[in-house]
């Protein structure tokens, strides 16, 4: 299990958006979130070579307004919803609070910063991974 | 961009596959992955409340085995394919090696041993999230 073993995540961009607070943000993008831009750290340029206007991509990020300490939540924040494994909901808060979405890139500007549609994630929320989604796959 | 920032992921289980060496992997778990156990910390089994045979989820692992210092690749290791910067590919080496997979669970054992379809990771693969998947989720 390893329970010892600990990994160090960096940073490589932050999410910039109109969304300001969590309460603001819808649940998941399909309910109304805003576009957003991915600014990313020049210094990985190059690893965004080859990505364009209607990529989808699967954007990690790290939800560092998150609960790590929460191990039960009622879904949706429904007190009508039974108390839930955090791990069988979507819920921000969880023991390591990664965010996975998806978006589509609408405009690649200075090589590092990518215009997306819907994100329900807000200004400032830390990227940590960035991969191309693919239509043929189950998980993307 | 907090470039200074760094977070801490522990994680909270392990994979349990016939697959053992990232050569015997397929790209991508539709490409015929076995089916796997996920054995998840018993501290953690409260956060496991309520999933069930049938569920859907997205599996956060990390990519033990991955090279974090590549930027740029030949998707899917076919050098005919020009080079891509690894946030346009699936490929495990990147900077945060974090792998997304969508799996079905089949059964759970001792509240803590989740069994799963098809998963391309390697045995001993730490577990770092999972989330319910949601169909009408345009990520899930």
């Amino acid at each position: 299990m390893n329970q010892g073993e600990r990994y160090v995540v960096h940073p490589i961009g932050v999410v910039r958006s109109t969304l300001r607070a969590p309460a603001d943000a819808p649940n998941q993008a399909f309910e109304g979130a805003p576009e957003a831009l991915l600014e990313i750290d020049p210094a990985l340029a190059d690893g965004l070579h080859r990505i364009k206007p209607g990529d989808e991509l699967i954007v990690l990020t790290w939800l560092h307004l998150a609960d790590r300490t929460v191990l039960q939540t009622h879904p949706t924040g429904n007190p009508e919803i039974p108390l839930t494994g955090v791990f069988g909901t979507r819920s921000p808060d969880r023991p390591n609070p990664i965010g996975v979405h998806r978006v589509t890139v609408t405009a690649v500007e200075r090589r590092t910063r990518l215009h997306v549609g819907a994100l329900e994630a807000v200004d400032g929320t830390p990227i940590i991974d960035l991969k191309i989604a693919m239509r043929e796959s189950p998980e993307a």
